[in-house]
């Protein structure tokens, strides 16, 4: 007997004509290998797009319930269409509207969660040989009325819809090949890595499996289904792993280090000399954060004089507004001054075998070291060690820590 | 107290930002005076077309389900939008699935009938000041499957509701300004009529009121809903009064002619030297019907020989083969020959008046002999006359019989 599989394919997979006639293709050589797939899809390509612009085109602010009363038209096309393109190879197949499942959630419109799901109707469907195809991104008030899940959301229908038919495997077909241990672009040898950790995958989204929508990450570590990243650019008959997204206990190997992460565009903010008491980082970082600038790293060091200096990073948008309310802030505690960089980048090595092995940040600081790359920030968390660097230098950087690390070979189990 | 009115609003009428902004206003306009008002929507223009060519894309036959599915969302994003717009102008108002109202219907997909209309929830908006605006077109199966109800069937809808609701009366918004006496690109004073009845209505359907589905019609004059055509484009704050579709024991006046219809396009075709024996007719229309072909008039006129001819019309489109499968069929049934005219152009009068009243087709002949103009062919309904001639007189005929019954006037009650 096969498995049972949830395939969910993005709005790129299915954007024209031929797109879904290739998800048909794959979809039903799963079927034909003797596979129970369930398709869970989105709107296509620029039509989530095209509908939000006509709403905002009418209103300022539209109603979050007519808003998702509109943007669900979408995968109601969808599904349609890829259902006929199954047909049209010989699987029977039926489409499902979030309601039809049904999908039943909160009533928060345009970012509700899902509360329960009956997949009794789509059960029945996979145990007659018909392949039911999901509207994702939608489902269900108990009123009956249509709700939304925000950008990215067929993802969490993916997955939830996989954990209540406690699916084999939830396979998230993208634009990408899977998750890279660097970005290819920069690192030559970098390597699609056969198993990632959720929370190395979400440190790891600067490489591009960003498509994955936190919600659905929350969800599958919930139920524990295993979830794969793979792209639906290939030839559907050649072999295709992706990566496969796992929970801390279903990984069989912890590398030290998973992969290199990075973010450009960054920028670092220092208020320098202020006075060492209680409650002062607050009133500095308080307006900063009311004036909606993300802080992403703060480091603090206090100086033997009883002052000490506050460093952060914001995004390079932000950097003169944050800079602003700064020099106001630093004369309100009696900081000294204000300083900062745009030009800067911040480098991470990430991976969940860092927790239980010390050495990972010497020899990532030895790294840079060998290559002359200052390093002008420092902030660790349990699986990611993150430095800052001249943006100049992201590159190298990056490059150094990946050859340092060995990631261009598979982890030897250590 | 004002009046509960549905109106509905084809897809040209939403065929833009522009022009749904402009339903709203019209409809908001009628809710400040103090109407309830139920909205009912099609498709954005050139949607529904759009949606059912990427099904036909995909799928030679796709499935009548599937296609439910598809072209559905097609009003789901307009009834949003139309909401969307009236709140812009403070309107409260919510959209309304057909699933969600619900209108049920039998299984009959792309051409299902409504069986059941559920108007509380749409009521209760009603109730509270909220302006309902329900997605024409579409319906629910007590299975919970997406119907739809063929081309027009947004007209059904309204009416449906329109019952349903004991609306006082149920206003159908086109680009028409309602039913004229005649084609007022032929006849320079045609008259806009302020009431006709359905019967009238059908059979002047070439004089651009062809928008109402029959399927609406009949509804109409089932439940008696009073029925207004009129047009979307004229300022919303002018005059519209549009022609009142009455059953015949509402029409407060019955004219003699209500106004003059034509059909060009059309071809006859005689059988001459028909044996005047039992069963012929059908040997020779047989082959005909069976091929597809419609066929408009008949009309027999025995000869003293003992033979008859048979003449009868057919689309001009059809008529090469129609010529082809009567001499066939002459051969069998032992005719004489067959001839053919395809320059012909059908002009009628239609009115209920003409029941009661002799003499009607005396004026009408009368009226084409004093332009010379030749009567091929004739034959009668209850309410209808109808001529074919030479479609080189179709205008001139048309503007013969309008001038006869002084059809550019109001008719008195008599």
């Amino acid at each position: 007997m096969g498995r049972l599989l949830v395939q969910k394919f993005g709005g790129t997979s299915v954007g024209s004509v031929e797109r879904i006639n290739a998800v048909a293709s794959r979809v039903a050589r799963f079927v034909e290998r003797g596979d129970r797939v369930v398709v869970v899809v989105s709107a296509m390509s620029g039509e989530t797009n095209r509908l939000e612009g006509l709403g905002f085109d009418i209103a300022k602010r539209p109603s979050p319930r007519e808003m998702d009363m509109l943007l669900s038209s979408g995968e109601q096309a969808s599904i349609a269409l890829v259902a006929m393109a199954l047909m049209e190879q010989g699987c029977p197949a039926r489409s499902w509207l979030g309601s039809q499942i049904r999908i039943e959630t909160d009533t928060n419109h345009t970012k509700a969660r899902i509360e329960n799901i009956d997949v009794a109707g789509v059960q029945a469907d996979l145990d007659s040989g018909t392949t039911p195809v999901i509207a994702g991104f939608q489902g269900v008030t108990a009123a009956g009325e249509v709700t939304t899940f925000g950008r990215g959301g067929s993802d969490t229908t993916a997955v939830a819809v996989a954990a209540a038919l406690e699916a084999d495997e939830c396979q998230i077909y993208t634009d990408v090949d899977g998750v890279y241990s660097a970005d290819p672009r920069i690192v030559d040898n970098a390597r699609l890595l056969a198993t990632v950790t959720f929370e190395e995958m979400l440190e790891l989204a600067s490489l591009g499996s960003k498509v994955l929508h936190s919600r659905s990450v929350e969800l599958t570590g919930k139920y524990g289904v295993p979830l794969r990243v793979l792209s639906s650019l290939t030839d559907p008959a050649e072999e295709n792993p992706g990566t496969l997204i796992t929970t801390e206990e279903q990984a069989m190997e912890q590398p030290l280090v998973a992969g290199v992460a990075y973010a450009r565009d960054e920028a670092k903010v220092t208020v320098l000399g202020v006075p060492d008491v209680p409650g002062v980082a607050s009133k500095i970082l308080g307006p900063v954060g009311a004036a909606g600038i993300e802080v992403d790293m703060i480091v603090q060091n206090a100086g033997a004089d009883g002052s000490a200096d506050l460093t952060f990073t914001v995004r390079r948008a932000d950097y003169e507004r944050a800079l602003e309310i700064l020099r106001e802030a630093s004369g309100t505690v009696g900081a000294r001054s204000v300083a900062g960089d745009d030009r800067i980048a911040k480098v991470s090595a990430v991976g969940m075998g860092m927790r239980s092995h010390a050495g990972v940040a010497t020899r990532m600081f030895d790294a840079l070291a060998a290559e002359n790359i200052n390093i002008e920030m420092i902030s660790t968390s349990e699986i990611k060690i993150s430095v800052v660097v001249a943006e100049r230098y992201l590159e190298l950087a990056v490059r150094a820590i990946h050859d340092a690390f060995e990631l261009e070979s598979p982890p030897s189990a250590d």
